[in-house]
């Protein structure tokens, strides 16, 4: 498999990029890479060799870029090279932990949608109590969605989790304000309507609260709800982490104490930890591109590989493809 | 001030609704409680006397019913007896910690609308880490919300926050999925622009990673997002919550150190605990009417009262009237 990686996005680049590289490229022996951006940073901590190249560019998109312009004014930076590879045939697959949004652009612009699909969806893996996670999308691509729309995301989100997660029937759920049918908005409604009539394993709406259970496997909502919920998770981990922190090194007896329970919070830190699953896949791209968490170290950026390395030997966007044929095909 | 208590409401009904009322008693000696509900039951815990009235009846809306049909059905439950007697006049201010949909409801039909509010909405008060806490509005009450509705809840939460809170300029904020103008739905840049135009001091985007953090004193959405976000953080911390116990209590040298961090603990809880902040007032009805918590104990729901009795006292009802008269005689 040949993997094309924006060297130089997310908060530890290239350092933890390129560390994420070489575990990948130790834990699989097909895997080849084409490391994008400055050379001579990119070389202090890798060698070019025949499963390694290196493609210099000095444009980089920033964080803070505004996401169409950033794309369409730096054609050289790292990320939108990153994206041609794929677009070229050069490379099978794209990563890049840089500017979400520009990441969403170049992917669309570059390699496009897959056929029948109307918006791809970013889809992170969140972490659960129990270990296995789930996948929520959209987390942010589209603001405004349409039940359509809602729809195609569960279909992608099932297939996923059944090829890369190994996960039979995916549980699907719709986001919503109450487990009962009929609550929340218009778009809800009409949402559940259709899941409910597809072959797709629909078990209700779930509720924000329930989330971290583990509820459902898939949980399909409209990006600017999904933005949201990510994020109020996130807040409050961090927020609830950082005054145990305080608390707990108040006093010195304390800190003793704490220091005994180290491991035990470690174990608490890995299970809300989704670096642990990945990045979150531009879904409904013709190529799986791979957005990695910005804060990526060097086992996170590993992790987002593991996924676009097993999406592809999966065959995750073809199977996509075909299901939507097979489904365009039913409606005639 | 004379308060009707629905003495039937919540999962600890009745006895912590009554022991919350007689906390209440003690602290305010203008304080009078018509409490409503199975007068039996209710004796258990409380005397009648010349401050403590209790209205019987066997009726009761349970948390599981529908809102609207429960409401019409069962015109003699305590619920809905206790907003009938803010009504009436003989009650200034109306509590459950029952169904929420049906209290809505009920004061809907009882109380009505503040003349001018367009939709009432349901604002809880949530921790934050420094303990002030912020008003998030609405969490629930209308799923489809217009620009207006949003303009008057950051109205409604700003003379909130002022009277009973005491934050002399208290920053407004819009949750958004990004900090910068320009970000979200439709929805978010319409109500961007009437807030940066309107006097309150609003402080722009906030995002739900940020809240616990504190800030803004208000954070305005629509109800299918603010339920989303309330329920994300509540889940979060409870399940955070769950496996810290389960992970600090896996071994006896655990078992021990976690012993001596107990108090430490038990802070952190108490600034997570939005019961301290009171219940959620149905701002926008014409009385003053509080949904405490499901789950209230004694001191959640003496916190309830006491936000009931502030709102009261400091004529909050009163001044949002008054507010929006200025705002329709500015306009014409």
């Amino acid at each position: 498999m040949k993997l094309a990686v924006d060297a130089m996005g997310g908060d530890n680049a290239p350092e933890s990029i390129i560390n994420g590289c070489k575990l990948a490229l130790e834990t699989y022996s097909d895997l080849e890479i084409i490391l994008i951006g400055k050379e001579n940073e990119i070389k202090k901590f890798i060698d070019p060799s025949d499963r390694v190249k290196i493609l210099h560019t000095d444009v980089v998109i920033e964080g803070e870029d505004s996401p169409v312009k950033a794309v369409r004014r730096k054609k050289d930076s790292s990320m939108v090279l990153s994206v041609q590879q794929v677009k070229e045939g050069k490379a099978d697959s794209a990563i890049s932990a840089g500017n979400t949004g520009a990441l969403m652009t170049a992917g669309l612009l570059g390699v496009g949608r897959i056929k029948g699909i109307e918006r791809p969806a970013l889809s992170p893996m969140l972490p659960t109590l129990g270990g296995e996670g789930f996948l929520l999308l959209d987390v942010g691509a589209n603001m405004e969605a349409k039940a359509s729309h809602l729809y195609q995301y569960a279909l992608m989100g099932s297939i996923y989790m059944q090829k890369v997660r190994k996960v039979k029937q995916p549980r699907i759920g719709l986001l919503n304000v109450g487990s009962e049918p009929g609550k929340g908005t218009e778009l809800s409604k009409e949402v559940y309507t259709l899941l409910s009539e597809s072959s797709l394993n629909f078990v209700g709406n779930v509720e924000a609260r329930d989330l971290l259970e583990g509820v459902a496997d898939v949980v399909v909502c409209d990006g600017f709800s999904g933005n949201l919920v990510l994020k109020s998770i996130e807040g409050t981990a961090l927020s609830l982490f950082t005054i145990l922190k305080k608390e707990l090194t108040s006093s010195l007896k304390n800190k003793l104490a704490a220091g005994i329970l180290k491991p035990a919070f470690k174990q608490v830190k890995l299970k809300m930890d989704y670096s642990e699953y990945g990045g979150a896949g531009l879904f409904g791209l013709d190529a799986p591109i791979i957005k990695a968490h910005g804060s990526s170290d060097d086992r996170g950026f590993f992790s987002a590989i593991k996924q676009a390395h097993t999406m592809h030997e999966e065959n995750v966007v073809e199977t996509i493809r075909k299901e939507l044929e097979i489904n365009e095909e039913g409606k005639e």
